[in-house]
């Protein structure tokens, strides 16, 4: 039996592994009527690649999740890449960071990634062309916007390409797994903070101790009745934890977001967001006339975050989010509209939206 | 062409992923005879796995390389086992670590890794069960064995059942790539001492400054014309510096080496290591009494390394490498006779050699 079943796996295997070879000998058929191409940044089509993984997840009826089946086509797509010079993509060091897990899970492992000391230095490193992309967070859910990451956008060429987002859910673990003996709870602040109005709810009494990290808290639970940890549900497989509740966090949808960054615009992937700098005079009813050619044209909005122009001339720069892509019918007839109303619009970016 | 290109890849990837799927459901037969099984830790076989992925190197012509092949299908297989609730592997972390690389070079990324503090709780945390493997590091080749990892062993149960090479190789790079220009060279001092003997031998006169890191380095030697980096290849494609030279290292073979532990062992995979402890009573020619027997019988070793033994009864500990399984007949007729000489013998292991 164990045989005849190891015999099956080898001979799909061998299927696998000869269509793999042959997706990566046409994926290196793309483009070559453009000319000579060298490195893998020559055949990185992120609109292709969106479309690609999200045919993948509409064809999938198990029985592998839809996660774990994504990463194996993202590696997939990334090794047929990584024939040429292989894409280099500069990220928000150290290595470990959220920022390099969200760009190995945007690139694969077959992408070349460089940690970088700053979100500064990884524009820069995108601008000279040393880095084929960027990686940068741009949102905490916890915290809000990076501030410091959409400020770059005010002097920087540079187009958003990508984004992507890492889910961050909290569970409350214990020994016993009940609410009721729970007397002291161990976290890292920033966890405690994201669950806050769980614990004014459910444990008001409880003791809130902050420590150096979920895993730290998560072994200090492992140690008494009464304790218990919020952290990742990981950690409770691994410290042999009960989850006596979870997700708690107070956002259901708790989550980073980080923006993948190039020197180019790419086409529609049929499902994108358009990122656009809007500047708008100091003048009394501006900004609502510049929002209104998106309301106008059904375009919704996702995002709008004021900030210092820093230029002097106009009072205000706009961040603003909506859906579709900068070409498609209702977006351009929208911006079209609202050079009429803004001081100046550029456009950062425009590209699939997230998958998972 | 294009268009063309493209459907062909579609259907290509449909092919795959109907493949990876039916890939999943044999894999989830294996071992159900033998009663029921829940967790991926129950189907983890690494002797199969070391064979599935020799026979797709064996197989291997092109257009991806070795390296590129083995880490999509160490994600296949991967996700294939994480159907289940996935294997639990703790490492010495934090997270970006080596041993962290290791790990899912190892496991791939659908295995759950838990960074831990000390090596000694990995082996902890192994032991009580909370994870199902651990991962240590055992030997940077520029600074030989780490004698802590190998002392664990004199007190723990655990079984080594893998082993993995992360490889580490240096390269000097400049803006120029002309040896002649250089005066001064960049590097952690790590890797300034593996390319000792080359510096002395190329660049006697440049100066050696020790930085932070080697992209730290890199990053230096892009703002000069007289400087040089020490560093990994891909720095130099990120920051645009020529390779003067590489690999520079001193011993060819520069690399760090890890351990994978567990609670059982594992049978042959047809290419195999097995690791032992022997004790030697202190009399004159017990060592060369106690390594006869592997001559004997055909048996290299590839490693020794001797350790003070702290039980007071016997004066020496040897940790053996020796090539082949613990099961195959040489190996099982020199440990009989093995028997005869040394004051005890332990297998430590046996577990298929590192792949690349």
């Amino acid at each position: 039996m164990l045989v005849e079943v190891r015999e099956r796996i080898d001979a799909i295997d061998r299927q696998i592994q000869a269509l793999i070879a042959e997706r990566a000998r046409w994926a290196h058929q793309v483009g070559k009527a453009k000319g000579p191409l060298k490195a893998a940044v020559d055949y990185y089509r992120p609109e292709r690649e969106a479309q690609v993984l999200r045919q993948v997840l509409d064809r999938n009826d198990g029985p592998l999740s839809d996660e774990v089946l994504l990463r194996v086509f993202r590696e997939i797509m990334s090794a047929c890449l990584a024939q040429q010079e292989p894409l280099k993509v500069g990220y928000l060091g150290p290595e470990g960071t959220f920022s390099q897990q969200a760009m190995q899970k945007h690139f694969g492992h077959s992408a070349k990634g460089l940690p970088l000391a700053s979100i500064e230095e990884v524009f820069q490193e995108v601008e000279a062309g040393h880095a084929d992309f960027g990686v940068v967070p741009v949102e905490n859910s916890g915290q809000g916007t990076i501030q410091s990451t959409l400020d770059m956008f005010l002097a920087s060429p540079l187009k958003i390409c990508g984004e992507v987002e890492l889910a961050v859910h909290q569970h409350l673990l214990s020994r016993s797994g009940r609410l009721e003996d729970i007397e002291r709870v161990y976290s890292h602040p920033m966890s405690l903070a994201q669950c806050k109005a769980w614990l004014r709810q459910h444990l008001p009494k409880a003791e809130k101790i902050p420590v150096a990290s979920n895993a730290e808290a998560a072994r200090r639970a492992r140690g008494a009745d009464d304790a218990a940890a919020i952290a990742g549900e990981n950690a409770g497989h691994v410290y042999g934890l009960k989850t006596v509740a979870g997700p708690i966090e107070d956002r259901p949808d708790n989550a980073t977001r980080f923006l993948v960054l190039g020197r180019e615009l790419f086409p529609g992937s049929g499902h994108d967001r358009t990122s656009l700098l809007v500047y708008v005079r100091d003048q009394p009813g501006a900004l609502y006339a510049v929002l209104s050619p998106f309301a106008r044209h059904g375009v919704s909005m996702n995002r709008i975050e004021s900030r210092p122009s820093h230029t002097g001339r106009w009072q205000y720069a706009f961040f603003i989010d909506v859906s579709g892509h900068v070409e498609d019918a209702a977006v351009a007839s929208a911006l079209a509209e609202l050079g009429e109303y803004a001081a100046d619009v550029r456009v950062l970016g425009a590209y699939p939206v997230a998958l998972l």
